[in-house]
């Protein structure tokens, strides 16, 4: 574990692009170390510089590829790029699955390029805790751009991914579109969209079911509203990467010019304590098997002696009490 | 909204038997209505009969073949049967995906099966808040068995499902196994496997690859160990069905026996307290755009001159005072 001086140190060698450091200062966050509030504090002054883009769609849209392409585009700028793929689809064995992470390889030894799984080890609110602080290690390590990358499926992913500047959901023609579609409330987070593997029959059956969801779709977020883009590309030979570089700086230009940046940033900010604070608050709840209140009170609900809610209201009145 | 004596009519009501009556108390358990303290309090002298199992497996393994297959099992012994599908992979849409529903209609005209979907609805926590409550209207509306069926994806999930009495895996031949596997740390929750589609191809070597995943896992559960017993059905057909209820009754006479059965309900228990108590707790935090504590930390923090941990500890302070 990191003595006090190490913290320190670690950040300021993160800060000169050491990548050992950087993956050292995750692993820390990742394992929710007691070092961690001393972490964020070292990081905190050295923050609020990466745009950070989500990224997600169903399993086959191309992600990696597409993952890949862009951080070819953006180092190609001159920029460096964070990536973080998470998995919060194994809760319980802890291994992010990497099956697909070929594609990556090429930017594996390109010191301006840092990749990332990130798994939840099971802990309560793992994915929505762990990945906003590495979000903050690569952001204060100077990573110009941090890509998240998810699995389009389940509600901690939507959570997680609703948390970048700018969120790019990736689709494929004929992936049972209707089906595809309806299951992704997904869909309503996109701030850009995009039809991989358009040289294949359907994607513009794609294209036309886009525009008619955006149609339909209300926003129902303040000031003036975002017409959402959608780009079609090959991803795998590169073509419409530049269109997608360009549909994602226009969102960013756009959301500074709106104040919608400083709104993200500060939700994101606030989920954040949010989080953390919970975390706090449920740990004054103690061990449900400890001969705790809780336990009594769950005892108690179990046998149908009273109600969850007096239940909770019990607890309530003995964690603030304390 | 339900006045007051309506809460104690329709919790009579829905113990008459009266479908109506059930329907309406989920409602406003999914509403999170502000009658639900009320609801809860009217439910908890009838509860703890019900016998709550949990099925869960990827898409396309046959779920709702199976769970149809299961209530007609139970419905021939003269049991009363609810189920609870569970959809949560569209947060915001709020629509449980029922396309698949088509099975489960030889069961629509049964007054002693009761068929409900739930949905996340959009609300944090929604579904490790919802299923629990409605767990218990059905449990007090006296059904005997409840099944709660669920997509083997994401975490959520896997939470839903861990606080069954007893927990069906469902897999099937050839769905690319050691993905599916590797994904799965819902395996890890099993207390009953069911590799349907067995006259398939593969049906023998999915059952090779559970033995073999089963002789590796440690269960890390209190007492002496359950035998994960692995059942093969075709359920479309009703085969194997009744060997899946005789290692279904296995189990919940195991865990009774050795005081499992209880411990899991106090640990349900123990998870709807803390979730309850959670929301009141963050109730407190107030809107993170109104002008609160909240959203001055919040927008530190996004501005980097405090950390979010410090901010928390802020917020936790604050909360706790009032």
């Amino acid at each position: 574990m990191a003595r006090t001086s190490d913290v320190k140190d670690l950040v300021d060698r993160a800060r000169e692009g050491q990548p050992r450091a950087v993956a050292r200062l995750i692993s820390l966050v990742e394992d929710a170390s007691p070092r961690l509030p001393e972490v964020a504090a070292a990081l905190a002054p050295h923050t609020g510089r990466a745009r950070v883009i989500g990224l997600t769609g169903s399993p086959g849209v191309g992600k990696s590829t597409s993952t890949a392409a862009l951080v070819a585009a953006f180092r190609a700028r001159g920029q460096r790029v964070g990536v973080l793929a998470v998995d919060p689809s194994s809760p319980f064995s802890g291994g992010a699955l990497l099956g697909d992470r070929v594609r990556m390889q090429e930017h594996a030894t390109d010191p301006g390029v840092f990749i990332r799984s990130m798994a939840t080890r099971g802990h309560l609110g793992g994915l929505a805790w762990a990945t906003p602080q590495a979000l903050r290690v690569l952001d204060a390590a100077g990573f110009d751009v941090v890509l998240v990358e998810t699995v389009g499926v389940g509600q901690s992913e939507v959570e997680v991914i609703s948390l970048a500047d700018t969120t790019l959901v990736l689709l494929a023609p004929g992936m049972g579109d209707g089906i595809q579609a309806a299951k992704a409330g997904i869909l309503e987070i996109a701030d850009v969209f995009v039809v991989n593997k358009a040289d294949r029959d359907g994607a513009d059956a794609t294209v036309r079911d886009l525009k008619h969801m955006i149609s339909l779709g209300r926003r129902d977020r303040e000031g003036p509203a975002w017409r959402t883009p959608i780009v079609k590309t090959v991803a795998a030979r590169g073509e419409g990467v530049e269109d997608v570089v360009e549909a994602l700086d226009a969102h960013h230009a756009w959301t500074t010019a709106h104040g919608e940046l400083e709104r993200r940033r500060t939700r994101r900010a606030s989920s954040e304590i949010q989080a953390i604070a919970l975390a706090r608050l449920r740990s004054r709840f103690g061990d449900p098997t400890g001969g705790t209140v809780l336990e009594q009170l769950a005892k108690r609900v179990a046998a149908g002696e009273i109600d969850p809610f007096a239940a909770a209201e019990h607890l309530v009145q003995d964690v603030v009490r304390r």
